[in-house]
């Protein structure tokens, strides 16, 4: 599908084939495409829990408010992220450039982030985000629905995945086979309400 | 070209033709799909401002460590958001939904924002990184390069663009004519490096 198609078309899409099993080369190709999505200092700082286990799945979809697209899309993805990658052998992402190029970043990376709790966590968010979409339109070109989501118990959901210490939720996505279409759009923006020249 | 090719061949071009010029149409088709970015409740918080004069770019240059892209790629972008858009007349967003369903919705908006102020930044981070891969993607689907960027001195560009009260700057973005190929990946963590089955 067209990049710019796979943009218009794709919506929220919360009813799911829970019959429906996605191929696990699918599954790859999906995460193929998903690793490109760009990070700042190319710290690749995202890990993504894709939920198997349908035990899991249902304690989710309790921490969810009981939304059914937890337990019966065919891929559900709990996307966190480490905020203190820049400090956890960040040397591994640049290993294959240049050692001035490597050093230079090396030195530029701790010093943007060291003591700045607040851009640490910013970071893990926008990288998600980023991935999020990376993913979504990967999927409407793959044939496939998607839903993000943040409507969750965000510290339950932690304690379910046993997420480690300085790591953060950035949001759930499920990916599957719809089985209704979504709404309606509900209100859009006008371009002029959202597009500023210059300077507020 | 096909969304899974624009995921796979997009990489952040640092440096443009400077005295190329972007059809106001291309401009324009660049942000009717960027537009279509999701936010969660289709608050659509985003606020993109985006610069053409060239004595602000030329400002905006010396707070982001003189990098060249600000002043010289086509279309400068500073992404932002209003945080407070869950209470800045929401109902705008689901003027279009029927009555029963908008009341219930504001209802929820209402008590999953209200006095959750981290809570409030990261939906705004967050719909910025999604909004910036929508535009990134676009951007090289139309046959132009780009490079997201948070490099820069954020109070300063805050203060040049007048960045209201209750905003925050989530990134900027640039896109135009590259005019030098990105270096090779500098290093590429593994699958099984990011992928968790089930839990940590």
């Amino acid at each position: 599908m067209h990049t710019l198609d796979a943009i218009m078309t794709r919506r929220a899409i919360k009813h799911y084939d829970a019959t429906f099993h996605m191929p696990e080369a699918d599954v790859e190709r999906l995460f193929r495409h998903l690793l490109q999505a760009p990070t700042s200092y190319n710290l690749q700082h995202w890990r993504f829990v894709q939920v198997e286990d349908p035990r899991l799945r249902a304690e989710l979809r309790v921490a969810a408010w009981d939304q059914a697209q937890i337990t019966d899309a065919s891929l559900l993805l709990v996307l966190c992220a480490d905020t203190q990658a820049w400090q956890n052998d960040p040397g591994h992402c640049w290993r294959d450039a240049p050692a001035d190029t490597r050093d230079l970043m090396l030195s530029m990376i701790h010093d943007f982030y060291a003591g700045k709790p607040q851009l640490q966590r910013d970071e893990a968010i926008r990288s998600v985000g980023i991935a999020a979409q990376t993913a979504m339109l990967a999927a409407s070109a793959m044939g496939y629905d998607s839903c993000p989501m943040i409507g969750f118990d965000a510290e339950r959901v932690a304690e379910l995945i046993r997420l480690p210490p300085g790591h953060v939720i950035g949001m759930m996505l499920t990916i599957g086979k719809g089985t209704r279409a979504a709404h309606s759009r509900p209100g859009q923006r006008s371009l002029d309400a959202v597009r500023i020249l210059n300077r507020f």
